[in-house]
């Protein structure tokens, strides 16, 4: 009997986002799913809705994202004993974990440069360190791929702003690492890929701006269960066709 | 009774590469299937053995990859009478179509680069406009488009090298056109994608480095039936998240 | 006794621009300047104006910017005669000319695309290739360099606008000609230089929108003075140091 | 009598790179040089040579690139007491630390990464706050600035490589930062730029690889008074027409 396919998702949030779009799309592929948020009410709410919807999630709340909370609380993850029988294999690892501080640049503090870089870089290093060595211990699937780790990125990657700087210095150092990563560990068949999320999710309305008179919603805020649809996709690709990157905007976005 | 969508798909060579892929991969999906290539008999026999396997395909050939050309090669299918019963909508169009010259600089001609920007730049933007304009008299599709237009690129695209001067000059400007559209008809829900293709194409064997000792053919040359799954993943995102940009290459691949 | 400097300027519009500026300020170091534009009238008189303040310029009016109109008027250059004594190396050429249609991507003509392409790609090839050509006959300079390709590139080289498709296109080729040729001729020591001039120039006001309230023209138009400048110092760079791409936009510029 | 204008140099390491050259030249142009390095030997050896040359030097060793520490160094500089009569005034302040760990990703340690954003991310957004605050003091210059931000970038600021996850991700968000700040503060005259160093530099030649057969040491590694002259050079432009980013390399580099 083969293994069942584990994804881990970090950065769940309160589970209304993109984190918790693709726990509940994968854990209805059959996925296992194990979820890492900070807050652990939300996170155990979400893994109750799947499990109570037929599927497999776990809770691992982490107290913050340190280069040590991410090993341990992945560690717990691969020794985590799943209630239903049968091996488990990690195929999928989703870094949406994600700080950032938006504000003048006269106004970043030094903790909020800190806690970006901490965050988006060095935690996502310890992050991607247990995903492939993970992977590497896997046969190769059906596509050809041990594993894929993906990460959320945002336009924020690719392009500074005057109130981003804080959040832009981590995201740019996210997208470094993915690109490292995936011409690393391509020639050993673990796909990485970088989404760069361009726009204002759904979820996310309260705080964002309101709909303009005439505006849809549909054409201007992402919605995160079409993110989970194209993170799919990046998992299923043939290993003879990967991509390392992608943008995901609005019909209607402006850019 | 709804219309049956409609695939163009302009650039399909000898049928083995990608443009011959999607058309497969869109028939089985129920899509109607207009076929553009310069060769007649090829185009036929694609059409030929698409019919065979029940889908509904019709070859346009086209003698030379000029605007006026594009334009009335377009029209004759958009006239076109399908043999089953039912309307029909154009809601994909594929510019596959590619030319190049591989040499040093001062050996690239005057014909070489005027071939090279009069297919992938000049043709491409006759094929964009009847495409945009079809696209812009149907409703909106489940997925929220009225249509999507696809691009194939190539590292190329972004990248000049020491003997690509002809190929990347056409390749970037064909780049360009996609930008453009992608954000002028966005806000019209006509969604333009534009693929980087990184690597070598298994079907292109043909004149193509022989394998290494020890390299598997999947890890190392792109399968034209995965870009296609791509490009159908293209077509099928919610206009809530878009992508304008993925690339494409070989999990072995080194870039 | 050694070789007067030579360099051509293709593009010299109404000689109030970036290649008047450029003209002006190589006559000023020493060098022969041979300006080529459609119009004759101000071509003359801004030859006499060099000619008048002490340098040594030549005009040499061009019907069309076509391949071979290129060729033609560059050859006639290299073989010009100049009235003062002493032999003349061809040391730098800055390719200037511009050719674009503003509009949204259905107003676009056939002619347009043609046009942008004809004279933004082609032209610049057959400009490039006789550059090149003449270069390769020169030793090298103080600075390790046998010559200097410059090429005035825009913001439209590397972003697509909703109604910049034509130019775009162009321009985007035009960077990717500059890619490939700096790769390639950097290791005959020959310089090849890309510039993205992102605003609108001082010298272009007529047309151009009138300064806001409370904005200095120096804060927010290039002076062209300024980018001839910087393209004596990608001239003068060290053969150790060279830069492929620069962009130059106002201080008060938002991007 | 007015202001002698200042520079700040950090990473000036053994005086033999980048700030070193830097630090040499503009005490040639008349400015005062404060040299910031963890070493203080080598340190005092360029303040020593740079004065006994007729210039203006001092040192000021710094114990680690934090933070803090870079605030404290930054507040020494500028209260510091010259010797020469006179005012002073920050005019320039280049910012060429750099940390990095060039390995797998498999053998990078939480030290190297957090070593790697704090040097080269949280350290350079507390010596962009000292430089911008200083400049906002200043009146226009004679080219319209209130003064100049350089930024010492490298390839790995755009490219992620199989070895270089650890520095990409600092250089990513290094560039990062100066994108920000160039958008946030040319509107106040204030000019920021980003330099990338693609290649070898001459004095790094001991660990580098030797040259080889045929190869001139001028043709493949970056020179650093060559880099010094295009700071200069940045530092002169006009406000009409300021660079963001420029790239440098050997002439015969391969890229």
């Amino acid at each position: 009997m083969s293994a069942r396919p584990l994804i881990v998702v970090a950065g769940v949030g309160a589970g209304k986002g993109t984190g918790g779009s693709t726990a509940r799309l994968f854990a209805k592929e059959g996925y296992r799913v194990a979820l890492i948020a900070r807050g652990a009410d939300s996170l155990n709410a979400l893994a109750a809705e799947i499990n109570q919807a037929g599927g497999e999630a776990a809770a691992f709340p982490i107290p913050e994202y340190s280069y040590k909370g991410v090993l341990v609380v992945f560690d717990s993850i691969l020794s985590h004993t799943w209630p239903s029988p049968g091996a488990t294999e990690l195929r999928v690892a989703l870094w949406n974990a994600s700080a950032g501080a938006f504000k003048n640049f006269l106004d970043v503090t030094e903790e909020d440069i800190q806690n970006s870089v901490n965050l988006n870089v060095v935690a996502s290093f310890a992050f991607s360190r247990r995903a492939v060595l993970a992977f590497k211990e896997n046969t190769l699937d059906a596509n050809g791929a041990r594993g894929t780790l993906l990460f959320t990125g945002a336009t924020a990657a690719i392009r500074g702003n005057t109130w981003t700087s804080a959040f832009a210095a981590g995201k740019f150092g996210l997208r470094a690492l993915s690109h490292s990563l995936a011409k690393e560990f391509g020639k050993e068949n673990i796909h990485v890929a970088h989404a760069i999320i361009d726009g204002v999710l759904k979820r996310e309305r309260h705080g964002s701006k309101p709909l303009e008179e005439g505006q849809e919603e549909a054409n201007v805020r992402l919605n995160p269960d079409a993110i989970a649809k194209t993170y799919k996709h990046l998992v299923e690709q043939d290993r003879s066709s990967w991509s390392w990157e992608i943008d995901l905007r609005p019909a209607h976005e402006k850019w």
